[in-house]
């Protein structure tokens, strides 16, 4: 609770997008490592947030991370390699576009070069440059070292652990996500005088699209992810006829064919139904699957078992920074339940008994 | 094309609301009235802009005014009344709502309380301190003055004198005017976890509401103007579920009775149509139908006539300051065309020839 202070909203939620002044402060909090020598093992999570988040998401696996230290310390126990905390720059995606960057980066997957020059307002270069700045005795690590091994400890951000009365989740996995922006182009007309038949209405044509997609993408069995969260309308003002709508795609899949399949719908069905207007389909990420190892897996589910922890394997439904170290080290997660499922939203909350399951 | 530097887009438009620094400096400019005595004769219109709006709605009806009076005094004549050149504050709605609100207070539709107060970041109140500070010779009629008569020239905004190769419209009314704000509350969620059968998405459900509108609004004969201009989503994040949805309604017809019909079906269609959301409907404005004076409308087609001038009687579509002055005095319109009919937007366009229409 005492990083939740760090960009704390009036409804108990948290405001600390990623490379912000709140972002910083927390940062600058704690966070030690053991001596340098063979590849160290990394635990941890992110503290940067959605605008209107929860005090858990991410937070949780940093706070996590640094009482194992803790405990491991105060155990009096001594581990081969070093423990290092980390707290990965960006996962959110709220502020600069597309999340998970730091851990991308370190991984290899995206290249610094096109991350830096990202802006929302600020480049993440230079935003960067204040979060480095206010922690000048923080050591740097190389881009490009191998970690040992990385676990993630976060909120289940769904219901399934807290309905089936089971205290941690071994993931077994990421399910695929791809994400896209559409840009929808009309023209701007008077809202009195110019009859429909003339008007090419941004948000008209933008709402065609969305009525398609919905009914290609909206299951009977309740799988697909599909979420439409960014949704701007230019010039915004109540009696001009939109000239331009822009809004993202959010569409995940556990099933890498199904989510490749409607995907590949998207842009089709954007020229098909942009009535009078233009429409740009953008493809941001295309995340594919992921398994972590199998013995990663059965040593934690073996130490929930031999501390009689109520336990139950399942599949990610969010992305984390866990897929990207994944691809170059051994890679684990264990979720804790949140109430209601509840997650990107002030309401999130967990409770005090589960938060002291870690590694 | 003076006036159009203050506020100046580079796409050729304006970008001058209610109250901002770029009208103090047009305001100011220049106005002259003549020595009080007989109630004056008003001519004018606003200069205030949509935010990328064009350079004549309003800024024409103006400038047209300024031009009268010169040409009067150049001609050598002397006119029995005074003739004040107005621009009245934020017609345009896009700043501070509702618009017309200097035409309102004036004409006693409105109570100036009620309007000093609406804030848009700052007060009205305080923004007209600013704009009158920034005129202190600018001579302060008191509010309750009832002028002898009201003249305002306008673009057309939209296609019909055009088409019609007419040059003048003598407008014998204008259509009746609804609006609303619709604000749509559900819940934040995870946009890769939550299934969507427990979401209360403000997105979807706005867009619901909206089919069924678009349904009842949208006439085979194209008479109902029906439009959503403004659109706001929150949190307005890529992978979050949108948990709120504020947007306009501005709806218009010629015809009273069909105008009072449909804008009643709104409320219910929101109640109907909301899904898992809660939907609440502000009616901010319901203005009625009016016919400007015979006698008015008789004497600028006689004028119309004596010079050769081609013109046609017809409504306006789009509200104006007229519409108020018009309760408390003898008022009159002319409107003159503009390129393809398009207005409030930066590609608004009209011809040196048709400018020299004015009273």
């Amino acid at each position: 609770m005492e990083l939740s202070r760090f960009g704390a909203l009036p409804n108990g939620g948290v405001n600390r997008q990623a490379l912000s002044e709140e972002e910083i402060q927390t940062r600058a909090q704690r966070l030690r490592g053991d001596d340098p020598g063979l590849a160290p093992v990394l635990i941890g999570s992110h503290i940067d947030s959605q605008p209107t988040g929860g005090k858990f998401d991410g937070a949780y696996g940093v706070l996590a991370a640094l009482e194992s230290v803790e405990a491991i310390v105060a155990a009096g126990l001594k581990p081969r390699r070093n423990i290092d905390v980390v707290a990965w720059m960006n996962e959110e995606e709220s502020r600069f576009a597309p999340g998970m960057m730091g851990s991308a980066v370190f991984a290899g997957a995206r290249k610094i070069e096109d991350v830096l020059v990202v802006r929302a307002g600020i480049t993440v270069e230079a935003a960067l440059k204040k979060v480095l700045g206010a922690a000048p005795r923080l050591p740097q690590r190389q881009l490009g070292a191998i970690p040992a091994a990385f676990l993630e400890a976060h909120t289940e951000q769904g219901p399934l652990l807290e309905a089936d009365n089971q205290k941690v989740e071994i993931v077994t996995g990421i399910q695929e996500k791809r994400t896209y922006r559409v840009k929808v182009d009309g023209e701007e007309n008077h809202a009195g005088t110019s009859p429909r038949s003339v008007r090419r209405d941004a948000l008209v044509s933008a709402i065609s699209i969305l009525n398609a997609l919905h009914k290609v993408m909206w299951d009977e069995q309740d799988i697909v992810r599909f979420t439409v969260g960014m949704f701007n309308v230019a010039p915004n003002a109540p009696s001009v006829v939109p000239s331009q709508v822009l809004f993202s795609i959010d569409l995940r899949h556990l099933d890498a064919a199904t989510l490749r399949e409607l995907g590949d719908m998207i842009a089709p069905i954007c020229a098909r139904e942009k009535l009078r207007c233009n429409a740009e389909v953008t493809e941001l990420l295309h995340d594919p699957p992921l398994a972590f190892p199998a013995d990663i897996r059965a040593t934690l589910k073996s130490i929930a078992e031999a501390l009689a922890i109520p336990n139950m394997e399942m599949a990610s439904g969010a992305g984390h920074d866990a897929r990207y170290l994944h691809y170059v080290c051994p890679t684990g997660m264990i979720f804790i339940p949140c109430k209601n499922g509840i997650s990107h939203s002030e309401e999130e909350s967990i409770t005090k008994e589960d938060q002291q399951f870690s590694f």
